[in-house]
């Protein structure tokens, strides 16, 4: 299912076929964590913003509207309107990082649900049973998110534990898939590589899950709050243990510098949700790098967030305009401002690919490192 | 400018041309205070949902980011993206309802801003002068709000003071459009007709504000916490009063109940921020009723809000959708029910146009009289 199409160094150029369609990769998901984009966009801005995988998640959808509600109405694509590839987060990293009151065991997870403090116990079986329901393309393995920094014991415990859930959670997958009226049966699974930083326990943990043959696997437990530096180390380490025939996904990754120096070193898949997050926050992403629109300079700036972009935003509004609806705190300040930084993101995972196809990944990275760490020149 | 088309009683269909364009009445305008319409629509959206006029507001303007900014960016027009036809209200209103520490004299009003507290003067002069700054095609005069109730000499008084406020609201504005470089030079001016609840006050200031021969008239001060029955029974009396060939505006009206009343007693433009506001609340018009979409029946339901709509909500999503939308609190569902119910009020003034061309007003009057009064029977 996935084609490597061409390489340069160790980035990748390739081609994942999921039940909606191919995605052509490197890739960036946008992220609908509750069937909707923050920031109000729907699956129709989806496709202006040039989004090529949609990631809803486990654990939110779980709760709210309920995974066999949305079962009942035909499955997330019908239900959110997206006919183009997706994927679902397990829930683990939610379960660890939102829910309170975690209980581990060999057996699951037991937590309180943030919304209502309602127990719930989820299992790996439970997490690819609600996955099965919301039936997106590609389904991810539950896993335990060690928090960072760990000892090294626990994080070596939590790893085989996770590695004997990955076991259950492929099991399972290939039940929920087989049982009739599935919705989705052609659904891929990704396992989850985890090892805290210690890079011997990231290796062993690859080599092991990647025997199993999975349809990609994904790098977990990473962007936690570590040293960038740290991260890309672990990466480069794991990276040759990956097999080459199948994709990978650095999850909850991440800025647009980080997502150059990942590609460099092998990544296929990312997905974060800091461009949207950073656009409510009036930060948005030009060309030339980064400006915070609230900013004074830009009170009477009739020209465009930035002239080289083609989104909804840049095509018809002036700087003035979107400083203005911040402002006055209206919620079209906010949209327009998501629309247009995933606008970016996703052209940008465009110009890698094509940088990629012309064998000049290397001279774009070059070209547009630390463009974006610089802060706004008029902030 | 205005040509009356044709008349059913005293129910009219008629045409008011603008320099954006023909508005074809009677018309609900959507506002869009701010210059942005709350629930994160755009121009695009206003577009897609039939609105005919988009009103903004001179008070809120005037604060945020400043009439001179808006002049220097072009005018409202540009500075929002809407190229249709556009009214100001003239900020009398709001000085009166929202600023704070207001003073009125003669010459103007005194008020505290309700964003900053900073102090701001307006006359009649000033409001005539920020209008021609933002350049819609109507501009309101700058008018006493009298609250409800109040003395009869009271209002007596504001009315007579109004009036002379609107003598130099019209001069103003004819030196306005003068000024080489106006941003609408065709910019046309409403008077408001105010007297509170007491029919002869309204007459006596109908009758002469109508010898001034504005572009139009407002009813003014309605609406405002009154009994709809006062409302209608004030309407009737000074309707026969106001020049046959002027638009008529009731201004901050209504219901679709209220609408098809006031239709009935010969108003031409309405403007309410209600179907915006409900919207955000989770209440849907429908052509059946009003329903709360957060509504525990609507859990499950698969079908669109309402089937006769095609609406950019309708078309595509089903209750069970937006009733997660609003439990899960996310923007979107904001957006697509604000969507929904200004397209409902847009094909609701549509089909009275119609009816009213078909000489069937009273009977789409009578067949939908209460039905909107009606609550949720779901809910």
């Amino acid at each position: 299912m996935f084609t490597l199409k061409g390489k340069e160094g160790r980035a990748r150029r390739g081609s994942l076929q999921t039940p909606h369609g191919k995605v052509e990769t490197p890739v960036f998901m946008n992220v609908a964590t509750q069937a909707a984009i923050k920031g109000g966009l729907d699956a129709h801005d989806l496709k202006k913003v040039g989004c090529r995988v949609a990631l809803s998640n486990t654990y939110h959808l779980h709760l709210r509207p309920g995974d066999e509600v949305i079962r009942e109405l035909g499955g997330l694509h019908r239900f959110m309107g997206w006919d183009g590839p997706s994927l679902t987060d397990s829930g683990g990293f939610q379960v660890f990082s939102l829910a309170g009151l975690r209980k581990i065991s060999e057996e699951g997870v037991l937590f309180a649900s943030h919304v209502d403090g309602r127990r719930i116990f989820m299992s790996p079986e439970d997490s690819m049973r609600i996955q099965a329901n919301l039936g997106a393309d590609i389904a991810m393995a539950f896993d335990e998110c060690v928090e960072n920094p760990s000892t090294y014991e626990y994080v070596q415990a939590s790893c085989e534990r996770t590695y004997r859930w990955l076991l259950r959670c492929r099991d399972e997958h290939l039940r929920q898939r087989e049982i009739p009226g599935a919705v989705n049966p052609g659904q891929l699974l990704f396992g989850i590589n985890q090892g805290g930083i210690h890079e011997d326990l990231r290796i062993d943990n690859m080599r092991k899950i990647a025997e199993l043959g999975l349809d990609g696997y994904a790098i977990g437990g990473l962007a936690v709050g570590e040293p960038t530096e740290t991260m890309y180390r672990v990466i480069d380490a794991v990276e040759p243990f990956m097999p080459e025939d199948r994709p990978r996904y650095l999850m909850g990754v991440g800025t647009p510098e980080n997502i150059l120096e990942c590609v460099h070193l092998g990544i296929d898949f990312f997905d974060c949700v800091m461009p949207a997050r950073n656009a409510r926050h009036g930060k948005l992403y030009t060309w030339q790098g980064t400006i915070n629109i609230k900013n004074e300079a830009y009170k009477t700036d009739s020209s465009p967030v930035d002239p080289e972009c083609s989104c909804p935003l840049c095509r018809n509004y002036s700087r003035a305009y979107l400083r203005h609806l911040f402002k006055a705190e209206e919620i079209l300040g906010l949209r327009l401002a998501v629309l247009h930084n995933l606008y970016f993101y996703n052209s940008f995972l465009e110009r890698i690919r094509m940088a990629l196809e012309a064998k000049a990944f290397e001279k774009f990275r070059a070209e547009h490192a630390g463009r974006w760490t610089r802060g706004d020149s008029r902030a």
